[in-house]
């Protein structure tokens, strides 16, 4: 039965072994992450309200949580209700993504940055989304991002890093599916849907993993869009070479879209591509077989990634074991500098955190010497931290107090699942054969479990 | 100029240096506490907006942060304008300090945890504070409590663990004063001072630091309240032996008193005095000066405490370098049992993190191995990674890339304060006399700075 105190619906508390095991998988991927040159910023859980409902951030803006101005008074209240709106009552939110803090922490800092900077964050968002398994409406991303360089090495730096990072905590099988929004677009120009369908257009195709080929084309006719173009869009679905995601090369590339597509993009993408494969070959020459290589990015011309602010490369990871993506990004080089009014290349890399923590191997900290020492109730407490600072000068890595029990049995059980493994009981003043006093050396300690 | 694009009023973003040196203060923070037997855990960063208002958090509740619920239509806004007040549009707020969350979490999982609870936070909290020097509406604290254990062991855990948390932080010199919230109203009740002038005696008493005995005597005169009394409490003032803090002992500390006081109390209160002071002997043998070890621990009187929770032995952390405290904290038994109806003994002590983060030694890894690789802007990005690749796995602990300037001077500079060691630029391809290939072992690294 669930307490009838609880943290706010949609969220949660972590309890010391969770907390732990999350603070580790985080330390792991901003190790990688700042080892591949990334760099950690951070910014006010809020953003002026105004600047969150900017529309950079989509269909998320509506699921900001906003806050109320202080000192508000009945006239303020009369006046929203009178037209004003909720939204004059609020002057901040909280953020919904990392995106949008990073595009106005970019604004307010450039002076002070290099030219190229490679953005690291790892930090809570909120949405007030319904809640459901495994949704939560206070959650961490882990964004990278590189503005200021225009071309395919911020790509590559990306998703080599990335894929150190999902290595580093134990997470292997999966495949980098790629794709690039101009090329979608054009195929839509191909296939002949006009300009106005294509939003429509893209957030049907984005269903195409979980309602398939007949599934997109019954809902696009739904849908009234212009009905030749959906025709040459089933035909394509038919070639037997769109039923599969194809490996990488620029001749492979070609033969999985339409004629007439941008050489330009093709030969970036595939060199993306290509260089994100061979670089598995470098991080984790183990898994050297070429199969596996060869498959770990693929060029999937449908992938569409929600956002309408990408402008170019978009990637995401899927693996076997999971039926939602594990991270995704892309380049979105209009975005980072709407605050600045001026057009700055950037592309970035989100890891979906909560999705990938429970599947994280727990590193197990080898050295980890973790003591519990037994006490009376009435033991000198002078006597007790005196215990715990000799044991921790000598090298132990935890000390904690237990009060002695009636049960001591239970008593040990449940601290040898908080990870303690050895423990000692504090005799009393005078007991024993050392004399009066109790000294570090008169511990017995005994293995816990 | 500040850039007219900010993050919100007195809020902070941290860039690259600064977040590294707060992360790297806080992971000391975090490893000395979990040494001592603290174990972290984490709420959300919003409570229920009525829970955050029930009188727990004293004038902070007024500087709450109010989340606004969501769908609210015209009619919720006149019916707020109508008499419902703001309060009726929010349903949740961000927490303004710790304690009260501590308190919501402790009655949500009572149950998980073990009979004493010793508990880590480390974690923002927001107050819509006037913006001042020094002052942010979004800071970091740092708390830890015992739940769960009534005698003065907890207190001395608290003091122990604290004391040892600054000073791997390189500050030292600080001393700890202790007093009893029991001492102080008894004091009170002996000048004469009616229980229902106590709270605002107290606010005043408060200020002695600041105004002084005489500031003191005339703020009460002026506020009418008990005049007899008064004269007592400048009587008392004018003892010699008022004038100045007391090294710990139950005879000192009665002297330092009016006549009357509660026996029991004395006696723990010098228990924990004591067994800090000898525990600093522990903890640090090197500033073994007996003066200096004495004086780590000082009875002070007249120490308050701002808040009205606390019902037993209160600390403050002051260092004669800066003019407010470290950090502070004391037994609020009355509390933490609040939403369960119960009352369960709980001591804290909250470090006020950003109060010492500039003055805490930043940690000087001396393994760090950091390299700049310099590169054309038409390099290829599948040999710029596989070089990075390489270098990482050959132990290098960062690596950045950086577009070769026309200024290659300037931008050596600008590495060599990210914390660069070496850099190396990277030959085009076909360049030099190693062939076609670029590899690692033509890399020609040389010192920056």
């Amino acid at each position: 039965m669930a307490s009838p105190i609880s943290p706010p619906r949609g969220m949660r508390d972590f309890l010391p072994a969770e907390k732990a095991r999350r603070e580790a998988a985080l330390a792991t991927i901003r190790r990688v992450y700042r080892t591949h040159g990334f760099d950690e910023i951070e910014t006010p859980v809020v953003e002026d309200h105004a600047r969150l409902h900017s529309g950079l951030g989509g269909d998320n803006e509506k699921l900001a949580y906003s806050i109320l101005k202080r000192g508000l008074d009945a006239d303020a209240l009369r006046a929203a209700a009178d037209g004003g709106g909720v939204a004059s009552l609020a002057d901040l939110g909280l953020r919904f993504d990392l995106t949008v803090p990073l595009a106005r922490f970019y604004a307010t800092h450039r002076a002070e940055l290099g030219p190229v900077f490679r953005s690291l964050q790892v930090a809570p968002v909120w949405r007030a989304e319904r809640p459901q398994k495994g949704r939560y409406r206070q959650f961490v991303q882990c964004d990278i991002d590189i503005i200021g360089e225009p071309g395919p090495l911020a790509e590559v730096e990306l998703l080599s890093a990335t894929t150190a990072a999902l290595r580093a905590l134990g997470i292997d099988g999966f495949r980098i599916r790629l794709n690039d929004r101009r090329l979608l677009v054009g195929m839509l120009e191909r296939f002949g849907f006009p300009a106005d369908e294509h939003p429509g257009v893209l957030i049907t195709v984005d269903k195409l993993d979980k309602i398939g080929h007949d599934g997109v084309v019954a809902e696009l006719r739904g849908r009234g869009v212009t009905a030749s173009a959906v025709d040459a869009l089933e035909a394509f679905f038919r070639r037997p070479q769109t039923m599969e995601f194809v490996p990488f090369g620029e001749r492979q590339i070609r033969k999985a879209l339409p004629d007439g597509v941008d050489d330009g993009v093709v030969a970036d993408l595939a060199g993306i591509g290509l260089a994100a494969t061979a670089q598995s070959h470098v991080d984790a020459p183990s898994l050297g077989d070429p199969r596996f290589a060869r498959d770990l990015v693929v060029f999937d011309p449908f992938l569409v990634r929600g956002m309408g602010y990408y402008t170019g490369p978009i990637f995401e990871i899927e693996h076997p074991d999971f039926g939602y993506s594990l991270g995704g990004g892309g380049r979105y080089d209009g975005m980072i500098g709407r605050f600045l009014g001026q057009d700055v290349p950037a592309t970035g890399f989100s890891i979906g955190f909560e999705r990938i923590v429970d599947v994280a191997a727990t590193t197990v900290d080898e050295h980890d010497d973790a003591v519990v020492l037994v006490h009376e109730a009435d033991a000198d407490p002078a006597v007790l931290v005196r215990l715990k600072s000799e044991l921790i000068a000598g090298g132990v890595s935890r000390v904690r107090f237990e009060r002695r029990a009636k049960n001591l049995r239970a008593l040990l059980d449940r601290v040898a699942t908080d990870g303690f493994s050895r423990f000692a009981i504090v005799p009393r003043e005078g007991e024993g054969d050392g004399g009066d006093a109790v000294t570090g050396d008169r511990l017995e300690f005994r293995p816990l479990a």
